[in-house]
């Protein structure tokens, strides 16, 4: 079935009762780059005085849901820590919730920044890694050596990766049985202003190399993250809709978890694309989630 | 046709007359980690005695030619920095003899060690890239801009990669028209003792995987490397052999010059690997390089 534009008032407050819960993509849906997107503010809140759940979703695993709370405030919305869910919080959900981490004190050996270090600490997990940025030569390779302790490589991007690291998390991998291996995500590169650069899905790739092992990916449009969402807020998937502004990961992110979809014209993805019967189907398509402030 | 095993004197002494050049790997033929396989020196000697030229050739880009030639000295063998080809001088030869590099100005942006960087200048191409060790954030990611001044990103084995490297060389490769790609090897792993570690082609696969293209590689068993040892010395492939311990690489390397090759037993193959009908088919195989002592 091709995608509903949502267009009139009467589109969009029907678009609105038919959901109790509404999961957002961030940048392109709610800001672009550093600039909040028109009327957006005020959608949020008619949907917060009509009581629906508002849940952002993102794959940056590098900003820990406190700092998100800080960059939304800054524009102006106010978010509480619990409707931010991030792929650096979703993989402590999943260290903790499924892999029992708790009660197994086995550590993560983490490549990536801050963002994902305080979230797996903040759940109780201890994470090794932080402090292998030295340079290492061949004549000292032999010092990294498996760590028994070690129950899980979680790999983020890290805008202070190293060799040593690689070298820690693949030793760990290949020798250590039952080691997981879990991804933020794969994007190949991600946006820095006028260009692109080399992704965490890009900087993965060594590690899949080196190792031969495949990472679990938790982000957009993988369905673990999805799957967390769901588990920890107990959500109904007929009762909740996916937002974003691309197809390929928010839509299909969506549509992996068997949720309606909501595809914005403010980011990505524009009508042509949305329409395109090749491309992932989304339910409905609007052009600014901003519309929906006319419900207000 | 099956590999001929040279046993008797009479085997050995037609297999020397039949080559005026033989080029050798050296890990696992001339030396095991830091011990030299026995008879080696004696058999190097007597082919010098013959006026046999001696080349060795390595996959090693973080060792340069001169620092080889001590390594050799202290294992006891004499040798000329002129007998030495690795995938780091080779693709200094490259890059100043093939892609004219001296006469366009341009430079090289290396990821890779020292090696590299001292072979590339030996032949006057500036280098670029040593000083970006410094960790980056996203804020400050889009300083890294495309230099027009770069011809050519070189990767080889790094053990201070950096993602300000990685995103320097990404930038290069997507937005300079015509920027050469060179890899010095693609080894997936590389040994370091008791365990494997990442190798420069793992390495590599990060900078494949964000830009989407696909670099020359220079070294065993590809044939760039080969194609410079042959051009650079002149030689006759019908007068050549290769001698390796390695069927994938070294033997495969002999073979896609059109080369004879010769497997030797004092390290990764074996006999029954040799043999294997399906494995890169060795010319000779012989217990050992020090078998050749037996002439002298």
């Amino acid at each position: 079935m091709s995608p509903q534009k949502l267009e009139t008032n009467s589109d969009l407050q029907s678009f609105v009762d038919r959901y109790d819960t509404f999961l957002f993509d961030c940048d392109g849906v709610i800001w672009r780059g550093s600039t909040i997107v028109d009327g957006v503010p005020e959608a949020l809140d008619m949907l917060r005085s009509l009581g629906k759940r508002l849940i952002f979703v993102t794959n940056n695993s590098n900003t820990s849901r406190k700092d998100y709370v800080k960059k939304f405030a800054k524009l102006g919305i106010t978010a509480a820590v619990e409707e931010i869910f991030s792929s650096a919080y979703a993989t402590a959900v999943y260290l903790s919730d499924v892999a029992k981490f708790g009660t197994t004190n086995k550590s993560a050996y983490v490549i990536g920044g801050n963002g994902i270090r305080t979230e797996l600490e903040d759940v109780g997990i201890k994470t090794l890694g932080r402090e292998h940025t030295v340079p290492i030569d061949l004549s000292s390779l032999a010092e990294v050596e498996p760590n028994p302790e070690v129950g899980a490589v979680v790999f983020g991007i890290d805008y202070d990766v190293s060799y040593r690291k690689l070298a820690h998390a693949h030793v760990n991998l290949v020798h250590n049985e039952g080691c997981l291996f879990i991804a933020t995500n794969d994007d190949r590169t991600l946006p820095g202003g006028k260009y692109m650069y080399p992704g965490c899905g890009s900087l993965l790739s060594s590690l899949k190399s080196s190792s031969q092992k495949t990472p679990m990916v938790m982000g957009k449009p993988n369905k673990p993250m999805l799957d967390c969402v769901m588990r920890k807020y107990d959500l109904d998937a007929a009762r909740t809709c996916m937002i974003g502004d691309r197809l390929d990961t928010d839509v299909q992110f969506g549509i992996s978890g068997g949720l309606a979809t909501l595809c914005v014209l403010t980011g990505v993805a524009d009508e042509q694309s949305v329409l395109n019967p090749t491309s992932p189907q989304a339910t409905y398509y609007t052009s600014s989630l901003g519309n929906l402030a006319q419900l207000a």
